[in-house]
């Protein structure tokens, strides 16, 4: 995930814009400005969507759907992505860097993913890394939860 | 800052190894090991000392206090840090990636330093950032005190 510029975490992405084809093409040229991924070399399907929802923001009128999808990569493909992310255009403005999400919960119960999502996320991107954890498959909803019910963040709400 | 393998914000650093010749050798040593960086290339001097403070662990009893340093840097070392950091020796274990910090308060008053101070910190890493700041010169305790008492992770301390 990013380091955003407004102090949360959250996922590369941004606004359709007239000139994108579709949906892909989109998150496709985000991709390209935000992780300098090549969307030749990574294209996405719409076999990779895991979830949209509606969304209203008084100071962005014309988005009314997030739509998130969640691409699978080799570790060597990582290795490259993490390699090159700093030459993205927007690297040192809308992003002030990358982080791993460590996807193990260590012996103490609570260090580990569960304080990962106690970090402060922008929007639904909590919700969305969870989404995607189940969907491909790396977390069963079972794991999920039992993180969550461990974050502090959590039992605040 | 770096994410740290617990899913929490922190600095590099470590324990002070019998090799060490001093504290300042030590965090060299922590600084080529987390974020690739030549301690004969960024030598820390006692001028770099920001703070100390007790440390109480049972599991870590030989630790009894932490040493916290900043150096500055330009924003060209900056750069080449940041390029190099995927090739420290923790990178991937330890080290779940890098963050810059935005030190800015965007106009709704809350996103950027304040939000960013509402993520996960390990130990007393968020009040070493907010020293650091002031030490630095970077904020001044006016800056720093007005952004802590918007952050939502004070407010409900």
């Amino acid at each position: 995930m990013q380091m955003r510029f407004d102090g949360k975490l959250g996922f590369a992405g941004g606004i359709i814009e007239v000139e994108d084809e579709s949906v892909e093409a989109g998150i496709g040229r985000e991709m390209l400005e935000e992780m300098g991924i090549d969307p030749a070399v990574y294209p996405l399907s719409k076999g990779d969507h895991v979830s949209s929802q509606p969304f209203h923001c008084e100071t962005l009128p014309q988005v009314k759907a997030l739509h998130f999808y969640a691409l699978e990569v080799t570790e060597a493909q990582i290795a490259e992505i993490e390699n090159n992310a700093r030459n993205a255009i927007h690297y040192g403005e809308e992003v002030l860097g990358w982080v791993r999400v460590p996807l193990y919960t260590m012996t103490d119960g609570y260090n580990g993913f569960p304080a990962f999502l106690d970090n402060n996320f922008v929007g639904n991107a909590r919700d969305q890394l969870l989404e995607a954890l189940i969907k491909t498959g790396i977390m069963t909803k079972e794991e999920i939860d039992s993180a969550v019910k461990v974050a502090k963040f959590s039992k605040n709400q």
